[in-house]
């Protein structure tokens, strides 16, 4: 009986059944009342969830990816120049669609892997004495090799650089599920999607913009109609939309939203923070190191994790789907066939992960991996018990 | 209680549970063999829907809207002509759309109420002696103004004219409830969305892409990543996406489209029609005129109802929300507060018209509009009666 | 498209979105603090329902008819006389059910179309001079009928007589529905089920039960173990079930009891009332008789409505749901063929009412009645604007 | 976030999404086609998950329980005897029911892990010179113990009696996930309900009543209506019901049997058997008994566990559940505190039975239990390898 078991790819994740439901409402008239009213207390909402006070909320239908190209498309000229470091596929994919709207895109190239590194940063920024670089792109959280970026810590480079370029930030796979704090790492533009810490189906690209950010639209000279920024956010100060908005994906996200900020960011964080560390815990008893250079880049959201010499992780993958009907997720671009990934973000429970970390288990050992059975498992449950709820109670 | 009354907007369309429940399913790996599996098939049976045996299919997460900007951002490039009437909120809003992407869009303007017109069309691009004009834009069936235009005359006028520009349709509220030739009509860039006739949820475009388009791909010079169609088609043709797919979309889409298809085309337009008729006939007997200027111009998917002198239609679809809790679509533009519109696309039957033929009545009576209570509903029943499916028993 | 029109069959009703999917609830522990924790306070809302303060509440997995059988074999003895009047289907059934269960039913026989009659019992049960009668017989409104029965009369006649019996009130397309008084009328028990006023699936009887009631269940000797009271009350006080609960069903109750305590109760039954009303104006308008023999009977729930002669029923509502894919119920035993009958119970609104009333007028037509198209829709719209909700605006 | 996690329980199962979407299914007109033309095919495809050629299918809305009621309510009379084994809860409760119906039980009381023992059924058949017992009744699979009993020695052990009394079975926990042979094993009445094998919300009792049970209805004394066979046999012959039919679960029932059929019993019945085996193998590695006496008597439903001396299975569900969000079945009766009980039938997978066994360790671990963490899991894992389905990836 296949569908049973959730999956374990990084985003799209598990939905809720309430969010489900939330998103199976009927049509509405969406430019009737109930639309119009349920924007400003979302959007104040959501403002809480990127940790900012003033930021200005835009949400497309569209997935993570149009989310960045409005992030560029509304502040930037042909020709400028951006600085951006490289270290996964979709750090790799952010350069590209800049390059594709005619942006000129210094890259800091770094092993997959590693995170954004803000000491070359701060040295590229400081060359920079004409100040031409107009914005820093940064991945939050690469998702191609389960690592987090210090954002903080690239606000601090660009700051020591005297540098006023704008800082954007890719959280698709971070905000809602790791620590992101808008306002305090000065961050301009933080673009994420519905599909991952928001747990809804895939089709919102969610924004939130800065006033640098805004200020910096209308000098703009990218074009943008379907994205434009400026439209939208004129527009939901009105209870508007410039076009038909995605109504079931905003009704789900009223209860997406409402779900986190009733469990409580911090509390957010530390669940995906616990799970995480317990699919970690797993990966060592397996002997098996992470993709992810060093613990402090390691990734909450997703561990990307390297196969033996000699083993094609795409088999794994594969062999995991058709035997046990569990999806995890593939290696990508240069770590095809080297890593596979545990996504464990999302409404993910400690003993959904022991399942996925049972079932990943068995397929290596299916395929010969030098594995033993039931120690990742056991590693994980060291750590989940140890860090169980207040609730727990005590051992005999 | 409230939220138990169909809605009578022209689009986003009532859901039925069928199509509701397919697009609640659960998270899958958009990598895997399921999601890869399900696009050809789909993509085949959409273009029985468009009518074309050979057209690309692309689907983006994105409104109908951003169907037109990848119509032109994938085909033109900045300061090319391209040649459009103007004659309704839809038509008006592609042609800013061309604008702001740099186009120099040479305007045909019309009275709201009239249709594009092959005459004007036609005489404008044999005056393009340099057929530097490269492309036609026609809005299928005016959302605004409730009007259907002649594509296939068009498509005549273009080539009476002897002009190569390509011929871009917009049939967000036209294509899978009203008549649509892609083929025979040669039409080169079809574009919908999946909140009209295929019932679902509002956020994924669906363009149709003529071989003659796609050629045109190449030497375009917009700038375009996120609608990128080349891309998109590249992926599709192997089972993927350039990016995280809308999954509980394409669920739905294949519901929707097996339903379709399921009652076959020709049903499906003969039942849009009937039911078009049926509020047709309401709308005579009320006395008050439709904003289509003639009965060859009618949409059989709204009609806007021109509503008499010295009365706010803003009124009357507000008290109609307010107090009876049904959904009329709203004068828009030009026509704001002189029409309102009764959608009647998607899953529409002759027996939710006439609630909403009654309630429009109760609405304008209220209101103190000259109209007999139940003369707009007689009007309509009469119609149904007469053109019943063949089931229908016989009268005694 | 079939599937897409509200049913107007007096029960099951319509099921409101809210309640399907509270009802498609995930398997939960029932032996688990969800499911004991939600029976008390829910038991208490159901109390405001029935309008009793100290009713013990009893909810069975089964229909209606189980919550008949469960009244009279936990508080009756096998040869008990009971006094229950016949005038419809129903309160036929209650009789035959009891019969089978070896009491001794003393039935009077009214013609359908009436009411229990107050005055019979009260001279039924003064003639009882032994008082061996432990139980009278009421059905609160005949769904077959449409008539509803003065069950305040029927106390005061019970009082009248100075009778010691017990008042059963078969309240199943009632109670939730139109004034229902528990305490004020001294009903001892009241039977419902889940799928009418309650607007959910089939499958739950309700029952609230009189504490004189509950102190006849001592010496009642009908056997009894599936619908046992006492160890059912006894069981749901603990927050627990003596078998499997229909959790399911549990998770929609709660639902459905906050939508309607939300509304509030007289609210509620006055809808109802103006739906009722506008239904009863368009049969006045067809010039057709309800099957109620006066006003004062006429159900708010159901309209039972006479064909004229030589026209039979049964043909209309095969009619209407062939041709229109409208359910309207048929007539039942004697007035098969000779009534159809209008349910408007639920969640009903004026609009859908009016396509109810639409349809059936086109039916009618069809098949030969003597009725004017649109001349029931224009009666009851013209109530329907004279009732509308204080949000109405007032007409200019 | 809690409600992420399957269950445990050893019914109601964990439902699968297409059969909750199968039972949120609208109201429709019951007396119409739909209803009418679904129960004929439903009924035939319910005789093969039965394995009968010629059973009587009779469904009511009602527990479990209320099956077994019918099944002797409309066979037996006052006073008639039957025979019955008695070792665990519902073999208790059984009994407990006949007797409450003025049955005279003769038990065959058995230590609770035991099952029904042909040598003194036959015994007791053989000594009854009269052949007066009238009935023989059997719990297949005693949910309380993880019991299975031997049904077709049951019948052997009738036959060599030479004794013609009903063989009634109590297969609520295991038709439908367990082998069972009305015909083969010469069943009378067979009881289940809707949400064990079927994976259905509670509320269905389904019965399967052979010639002989059916003939013995015409003699049968005990009073019954609402649960009486004949009568609703005779209605769903003609595609009715006696009372209002809950219709919901109907629509899903029609979905779980297409989908137990399209999988194969034979195949239902080999998945129920691996994942129990699985769980047994996790059972040993812990060293822990099982409260079946011997494997012959495993279930393959569920495994009831015996806790080591001094510790309370009760405060091991509990913390379960408030720790880990986990179900498991608590201990029953005779076996509570001394037994917890992992429910591993219906829509299970080996997948979610891993994230199961890791909660028990992590649990039994918690309250001081001697297990090792992992070892149930690593020995899980190792018969979910060696017996994963034929399209497994064999190993490098």
């Amino acid at each position: 009986m296949r569908g049973q078991n959730p999956v374990f790819i990084p985003g799209p994740t598990n939905i809720p059944d309430s969010i489900r439901q939330a998103m199976a409402v009927q049509t509405i008239d969406h430019r009737g009342p109930a639309f119009a009213g349920m924007i400003g207390p979302l959007f104040d909402d959501l403002r809480r969830i990127f940790d900012s006070r003033d930021a200005a909320i835009v949400t497309f239908p569209a997935s993570g990816t149009g989310g960045w190209e409005a992030a560029i498309t509304n502040t930037l000229s042909p020709g400028d120049r951006v600085l951006a470091t490289r270290h996964g596929m979709f750090s790799r994919r952010w350069i590209d669609l800049c390059r594709r709207h005619g942006l000129d895109v210094e890259v800091i190239d770094l092993p997959w892997g590693e995170g954004a590194c803000p000491e070359r940063i701060e040295a590229a920024l400081a060359a920079d004495r004409s100040q031409t670089i107009r914005a820093v792109l940064v991945t939050h959280n690469e998702t191609a090799t389960g690592v987090r970026s210090d954002v903080a810590a690239i606000r601090r480079a660009m700051d020591a650089a005297g540098h006023p370029a704008l800082l954007m930030v890719d959280g698709v796979s971070s905000i809602a599920s790791m620590e992101f704090r808008m306002d305090e790492w000065g961050v301009d533009l933080a673009v994420t999607g519905s599909q991952k810490g928001f747990m809804l189906a895939t089709g919102m690209a969610i924004v939130a913009v800065s006033p640098r950010a805004k200020a910096a639209m209308a000098g703009a000279g990218l074009s943008r109609a379907y994205l434009d920024m400026r439209e939208m956010i004129a527009a939901t100060a009105q209870g508007g939309y410039p076009y038909t908005p995605p109504w079931q994906l905003f009704a789900g996200l009223r209860a997406s939203v409402s779900l986190l900020l009733e469990e409580g960011m911090e509390a957010v964080f530390a669940r995906h923070a616990r799970i995480a560390e317990g699919v970690r815990a797993a990966v060592r008893a397996w002997g098996l190191p992470l993709c992810a250079a060093r613990p402090e880049l390691f990734s909450d959201s997703v561990s990307a994790i390297v196969v033996p010499q000699g083993f094609d992780s795409a088999r794994l993958t594969d062999h995991a789907f058709a035997t046990y009907d569990v999806s995890f997720g593939a290696g990508l671009g240069e770590v095809a066939g080297r890593v596979f990934r545990i996504g464990h973000l999302g409404a993910m429970t400690d003993v959904m992960a022991l399942s996925g970390i049972a079932t990943a288990e068995m397929a290596m050992a299916d395929l010969g991996y030098p594995v033993t059975l039931g120690s990742g498992v056991a590693a994980a449950q060291a750590h989940f018990r140890a860090t169980a709820a207040p609730i727990r109670a005590k051992a005999a």
